[in-house]
């Protein structure tokens, strides 16, 4: 069926010899560290030292949350039903869709199309949450069923304000934010899903590529979680689901 | 079904607050690289200078090995069928089995069992060889269907004698290779599994963690790649496999 | 977490007791064929003698369609890395998306909002076919890669006509593929999935199930090719991909 | 890297002909049952009337049992995180391991091996049960955390035995349940997983194979429950975990 020669740009592989991004492995390995090693792979090319700073915050923000997060349900349960560690690990990052973690993908998209809009990011986000306001839409990447502020958040604009990577994209997110709780009379703070879409838009990253950095910050957590089953649990625990109670039909028979 | 509170000794999370390990997350972020966070979240306990020199050469040396491995075939392959992004990543990643990285694994247990024994490297290797072959098995963690020597065990070895990292296992895994190479007249290099497999070792991590290391090495890969799939090729494309052959019953009729 | 009760309509589980959409297990496993019963458990009640018998032949016609498709791809190269039978099947059942089995959905939809309109199958007919033209879009469920009259349609079509099971909707499929290919000059069969698509919705299913029925169909043929890489290769043999090409940058030093 | 032809003795494919282990598709859809035709792909070969009977109630048996398996909350939690319905049904299948239906595999393995040896099944029951408990080792396929008799079970065995399809291997399994049950003075009934094992064994199935039957019969179960959610609830639902305790270190800094 097949006798297309694939293409590729991403890691070139000879005998002895495997250069990623027309870099040679072994330099690669000598001077950079795993995350900058994250975005050349990504992005084709290095970062720069903000970058590279904003990358490692950003990775560690969402590295886990508990064993509350779907993802970690999932994850737990496979390993629960007497499978290998990568089949859970698999089923937590199938897990994590439209509704977990997708939010970055959507937010970056959105945040992508504005900020090449003429305007201040105040302007931007005025225009911007009476638009979706209007359309009935929710901004995705605000408000967090858990925390008021969410400390990953606010860490990472911390961050990004004190080594001066604060771009029309990031300071078009915050914009947003208070312009979202000032119209709503609400808190919606701008969440960890809304400050990856941020910073990754701000350092030129396709917003297709929104679920693919939390599923790799994510995946380590996966895996201690997983570990932490294999190691403290018995298979076929009961990890749920609760009660359940049946509403379908009555008993009846087959005639 | 089920009322029993789970336990949990990974991430402590309550309004405001996320806590790994005992760590605050805002302090985590400020201070660690994504690299150091991997492996607090696997030990629970941060890593000293060395170990965080070997994690980061580790996790960078395996991100990619352009497409012919098997995940990143699945992966490409179930992106192709019109899937999203995660779902993608999640066959790569149920693709590293017992013959994909699980020589990782493998490995890993050898070494934890046998370092625990009297004796030089050198005399355990030599007694480990002849238990493998006595018993007619392989060792795990050998020989590269590519390479002759593999570029990542050779620059991770190089780092680790640089910065005086070469404990009792290490020294054991590259006794193994020159064991097997004297007994087999053969080319049976350490390769990239088998190095991670003596790096987490020496670490002190379990062996039931080695397919882990891997698969957080290699999923940024698989992402590069399914990123590609997705914006190079079409949907549906002739991924494989090769031309086959059909080698059952003749046609026959149904009485 | 979680406190709440689910509730479902499907099953309902006592100790001793198991009752499908209300009937007794022993009784459905004494008077229904394993086809009724995937009709009752979708739909909540039983099928007619008209619906068991297009039921049959729907389910048989996808089983397998020999090693080309993706999904048997995917399932083939995940159990070759060296991982069990449910993660191979698995990987084959995460392959069937929107363009992998997913043109039953969307050729479900199109047929069930287009049947609801007034006109003979006819007059819909060139009334879709001239609006997805207009639109630029291709009607799912047409065309085949291999087949140029499928095998599974004529007969799927050929029963359906004789125990007298064309309702509007069959007959607004065969009416689409008359016009395709009146206006287009081309060969433009309706497909299987055109097919199951066109059946399940003249029996009243919602579209959203268009992929589930192809995925029960599949699964048996899946499992078919997983056991026989099993029985009758090597893990890690080449499974694909073929030869590849790096259009990547240049060898270049980090500097 | 590819270059070799693929074998195989499943499905043949060429323009306009497809045939499933040499039978034409269309004789296949005219007059064979779906059950019948998972016989076939499977097994290579048509079954008789006995066998098809035990086929219909074993595929019948265990397509659902309500929300409280693994699977069926796997399948649930991923469709919920706002997933496609084959990525959730996915995610059900990946959790059918050794600790959830792998029991038909190991029960089937067993059977299989002792039902070669000379001896009635009384005589060969004893043997077994004294062998498992001089190794410690408990029967799979036996007992059930909810059914004291298992309906399906009873059910599955009054038709073997009224068809006349009790050879040695279903009269081993029953012999071993009141062997376990005589000498335990404990309930260990022979559960769906043990009948089913035994019924795939009687025909002549490989071990290998019954987790594959388990799947077949269970996916249409996990789709119905994946619908109802899609159907009947909100995505990211709290469909779990209970409360969580954290029992790791206490809140500490970063030196």
């Amino acid at each position: 069926m097949s006798d297309q020669t694939w293409k590729t740009a991403i890691t070139d592989i000879s005998g002895g010899q495997i250069r990623l991004r027309g870099y040679d492995i072994a330099d690669v390995m000598e001077h950079l560290s795993f995350s900058d090693v994250v975005y050349l792979i990504l992005k084709g090319e290095l970062p720069d030292n903000q970058q590279r700073r904003m990358m490692e915050a950003m990775l560690v923000s969402s590295i886990d949350h508990g064993p509350t997060p779907p993802s970690n349900l999932a994850a737990r349960t496979v390993f629960s039903g007497g499978n290998p560690l990568n089949a859970a690990v698999a089923a937590g990052v199938l897990t994590i869709g439209d509704s977990h973690g997708g939010a970055i993908e959507q937010c970056a998209r959105i945040l992508q199309e504005w900020a090449k809009k003429e305007g201040t990011p105040e302007e931007l986000a005025r225009a911007l949450v009476a638009d979706m306001k209007q359309k009935g839409k929710r901004m995705p990447g605000y408000g967090h069923r858990i925390h008021k502020r969410d400390p990953r958040t606010v860490k990472m604009l911390e961050i990004a304000e004190r080594i001066g990577y604060k771009g029309k994209i990031i300071e078009l997110a915050v914009a947003i934010q208070d312009e979202l709780e000032r119209t709503s009379g609400r808190n919606l703070p701008l969440n960890v899903d809304g400050a990856i879409a941020a910073v990754i838009s701000e350092m030129g990253f396709d917003w297709r590529l929104g679920k693919g950095f939390f599923i790799i910050s994510r995946v380590p957590g996966l895996i201690a979680h997983v570990y932490e089953e294999w190691t403290r649990e018995k298979t076929m625990r009961k990890l749920g689901p609760p009660p359940f109670e049946y509403d379908g039909p009555e008993p009846r028979k087959l005639s």
